[in-house]
């Protein structure tokens, strides 16, 4: 018999939308003794937080998210909203004994994310922060083949998570739909909202990252903010790149930007060993390109790997080979790997806990204060 | 008030998964008047439809298609079973009123599928045929911009879908599993299965065809029959190509094959109008690729169009510019137009229907006309 | 000592540069026992002529092509005119003990074909026809690892030759830049055009083909002859595609056009086997793409191998690993392999002869012969 | 009448083979006033020499590049020597009023590049370095369009030159073949090698580099030494990344290594601005990528430019739409480039002369210091 957890997820936008799709998807595709049930969802405007109930089968709707901490018929919270709130619901969350699915990034900053981490450990609630891209086939089949050690000695990583949607200078900042341009709420820019993708998928894959030198630029100075109406200083990013240098020995380059024209979502990883490279790119999220260099010289190439087959990561579970899997399975993998941990916590965890999460957050912490300084700045550790 | 639409589907395999899950999906993503309930799910063995009925949330289990049809309580069928069973099915189905989403080929033969829309038209039930690949939005994208008279004069359309799963010779025929390799049970090979697919969609953007000449192969002639543990001929085709004209002119090549070796389900098309030109391939399905020869000389090349913004057909229901769709929301999409129609019967109708499918079954079969007879062969008429 | 070869080349235009640079660069990056000496150029314009000996420093000029062959101080003929003047070009070479190097097609049809092959065989005058596309370094790779026999029993070959140049209808026909849209002096359009190349290396690669259902389209009717300005009737076929069955048992597509907008030379060709499969792009010329069955299923994909280091076919003789070669060398190892059969004519003979070329006319005629009779079309065989 | 220069080569390895070839082929493929006489190849040995010059048609051979100086009928000399003899031989051409092309990078560093600049600028001799790949047809283009404005605000531009050569630990460095490893004859390592050539393109199409933040590595700390067969320790960078700011605002990173393993010579480099973006990559050089925001929201893709028609820079010259060119005529560009402007000096100077190599020296310069002081560094300016 199943053992049901009730689920409150607060926040019903993007992200609320992509983690109640892939709570009821993971169920349908995996099997596990634990069950999700989908009991509140929460939002301030309490029409679109019925509408989106009646869409997606909540059974209750709460517009205040204390009220949701303080129900008893509440297993597990779901953090769906801005960054600037993540600490505060999280503290509540761990000292009622809730577990938690936070959005990335953890939290604005690293001191929020250490009292965030402290906090779940003395509670000792289970919980995941929303670095999903690790689920998608292809990445968990790179993470797999570095694992295994195929690569030999890893000379390079590079990654880059590339958009073009901020360019427009009539774009105002801050509000429900543009939180993301506005410091105050999100903590950063890309380096937050993108780079964190590429430094946890880097860590997960390449290990800790040592050192960084950073730069990062805001190419439109002023916005009109949508709460006031009145232009005021753009304080994110919108561009970040910083080189770096890994545990392992290895020398990286990453790069994110919202101003690179042409690219919608290109969020791309490469790593270079001594005996195997491997490459992905999320516009193509099914491939893995491959190149072993065992191969004769004269039959060297780089294989492009559909990574849509049984016996691929996860694939097995959809459909058959050659069929395409979509971005939505990202987030349904981390709903699979959070249950099946539940049901054996003494598998590898595969998901970001609060305490990978704030070693990427240091990693962010670290390339803001280079770019800021100018300075080469040392990773803190977790 | 949402009019609900109590649903049996008939098969829990491959296609019985999919469909449902669009069943779900297309009320998750898209809004409709009409609203579909999961009622019955039928299957020969009990436990395993309970299973699926347990996973999907359906009400009840059969394990007889006929009592499924004298159930009141039921509005439409999904018939999900092998291509020799769909006639029987679906005749009983419109002489009950019952609504029918018939899995593709339609029937056998041309024969079956014109009793099969006699009926249809005689009973005035909704009927369609689950030729997904339609709905992609990349693949609705080239249908909009052919019909809006973009190419101009067509001077070619050229397909193919390859595989390359049963070149084996270990390989069985027949059975629950490889029905497929059975000429009683699946009608054809490769052209019911994989070229009806090219068909379809050809029809679809680019008209009638009017003659054919083919050609088709079984390189393996005998295979071990999974019901009967005997070595007999195999009576499917293997592989499959033919040459033909379109009523608008065109020329065009087709050819499908489970022999391609490195292709697991190279599904593509490629139209040539004197303007522009379109390309199209399943392992890359959110991609169009799009010529315009009215660009500059010096600026011409194929752009590749990634579907997934909000002006994209449907890609607006989902997620955010540069994030994939999987090959599931071909089935999506085909669920959202049925009801679509339902609720809007003078709305164009975007699915194929029976009378639709009849057309893509006369290709069909003229196809294989073409390779017994060595001759052209003109293409019966809808 | 090397043995000079006084070498006459038979027309200036694009063929007559492109075989003159060969001619040159086969002997900057191979070395070889037999010397080539740029003697003559003949071409009707006397001036055209004397600048185009000064630029690629040819000796003497001569504007009748029979002077050429009368003269005893030469010793090879390269015949670069139009297709209706090969045979009589050709015979008279071969009456005269000249070795012969003629353009594709070898003529208007297998009776002059069967003709010129008489006469080289009487004569005993080596004689190449120039397929150049066999010399590509990846092109050569893929022929090496099919007659390997790596790919086991093939079941597959396709290819295509696609172009959009002729689409417009104020292009006219005839004359000295466009004789190939005039059947009297081509023979035929895109088949001895393009098909030829694809039919070429498909014999080289692939064997034999025995039958073949062709189509042919012409889309414009009528067009101004450059000649006479007067619009006469267009005798060429703009496209065609084909069905055929190989000697080995494979099955194949072929097509090429003048209509697909979009393709400026897509040359392309694909082989699968039960094994191996190779796919090839003239647009990306250094490139070969090929699957290997035998890697593990995880790890399985098209490898796309840059022929461009020292142990790839030619490549050693010019840069370094990753540097690209061009179109120009296709001729290049034309004359490379025609230099190499001169200096030990014991060697494989890898470049087309007269009876090669034979073989593809034959395929041609048989194409033209089944799109007029609308029959299957057994292929005479040499 | 042409004015003859004649010239001499000093050095006969992979750069004065692939200079040779450029002298040739660029008198075949445009014409110019001035007219190149290949007089003299200068190499130390002198049985290579000879074989070179016949190979090549050189009239004359030399051992001492210093006799070569000497001569009265040496109108100009090309560098082809290692890169600490670039100073000491351009300081004697200057001086004997040769012109000079000058092989990358222009010299160890920027002093002696200083020195260098002073003398030609004395003498007033024509000069040259060879910076080949702004000559390629799509790079051309790329200029072209950015130089037009047709970018608008530049935000980033991205360029990389990665390899995998040297991961061997059995390679060994210095002499003849292996210079290239020995910092003491080159000066530096993937630096002056490769990003070099990055550079030069990057301050080509984006203007000048102002500051940079770099980091580089040697991962195999000793090699044997050709020249005394004992291990010593590797002096030069074995990668070497760095972030940077443009003097327009942009900002950019750069990386390149000999330890990317599966690239043979991935150089590819992409700007991006408010309008448009650009992207190129050397193993498919014949195309552009290209983006154009300016297209209808659902129709915009990358579009890939196949840069081979007439009305692309210098495709003209050689053969039909869609053949592709090879690398070797990014060296045939050059020294048409550099005939074009002895033809008319008042013409756009489209070659990189000694002064802009130096602009690319104190950027190189500034790299490497950075990286040894961890330090941001401002970049000296020409």
């Amino acid at each position: 018999m199943a053992k049901t957890i009730n689920l409150a997820v607060i926040g019903y936008g993007f992200m609320g939308k992509a983690h109640t799709n892939a709570y009821l998807q993971a169920q349908h595709f995996f099997k596990h003794d634990h069950k999700i049930n989908l009991k509140v969802i929460c939002g301030r405007n309490e029409e679109n937080a019925k509408a989106f109930a009646e869409t997606w089968g909540y059974d209750d709707v709460e517009t205040d998210w204390r009220k949701v901490i303080e129900r008893d018929d509440i297993d597990a919270v779901d953090i769906c909203t801005p960054n600037n709130s993540h600490r505060e619901i999280a503290l509540a969350c761990a000292k009622a004994g809730k577990m938690i699915l936070c959005e990335k990034p953890l939290a604005l900053d690293g001191t929020e994310g250490e009292e965030m981490v402290a906090a779940v450990e003395a509670s000792g609630v289970p919980n995941l922060v929303w670095y999903n891209y690790r689920f998608l086939p292809a990445v968990t089949h790179a993470k797999n083949i570095v694992a295994a050690g195929e690569l030999g000695q890893v000379f390079h990583y590079r990654s880059n998570f590339l958009q073009d949607w901020t360019i427009s200078e009539d774009l105002p900042q801050g509000g429900a739909a543009l939180w993301r341009l506005d410091a105050k709420t999100a903590g950063s820019g890309v380096t937050g909202d993108l780079l964190a993708h590429c430094i946890d998928l880097a860590r997960w894959i390449n290990g800790d990252i040592v050192s960084v030198s950073a730069m990062t630029e805001t190419f439109i100075k002023e916005r009109v903010h949508q709460e006031t109406g009145e232009k005021t200083a753009v304080t994110i990013d919108d561009a970040c790149a910083f080189i770096c240098r890994f545990e392992n020995g290895s020398t990286s380059i990453f790069e994110s930007t919202r101003y690179a024209r042409g690219h919608k979502a290109l969020f791309t990883f490469e790593i270079n060993g001594r005996d195997k490279s491997l490459a992905w790119d999320l516009h193509d999220l099914n491939r893995l390109d491959y190149f072993d260099h065992g191969v004769p010289s004269d039959r060297r190439g780089w294989s492009n790997i559909h990574c849509s087959d049984g016996d691929h990561p996860y694939a097995g579970n959809f459909w058959v080979p050659g069929l395409c899997l979509g971005y939505e399975h990202s987030f349904v993998g981390a709903v699979h790997e959070f249950l099946s941990h539940l049901d054996d916590p003494s598998a590898e965890k595969r998901f970001a806990d609060f305490k990978d999460a704030l070693g990427t957050q240091y990693v962010c912490d670290a390339v803001l204060e280079s770019a800021k300084t100018k300075q080469w700045v040392d990773v803190k550790r977790v």
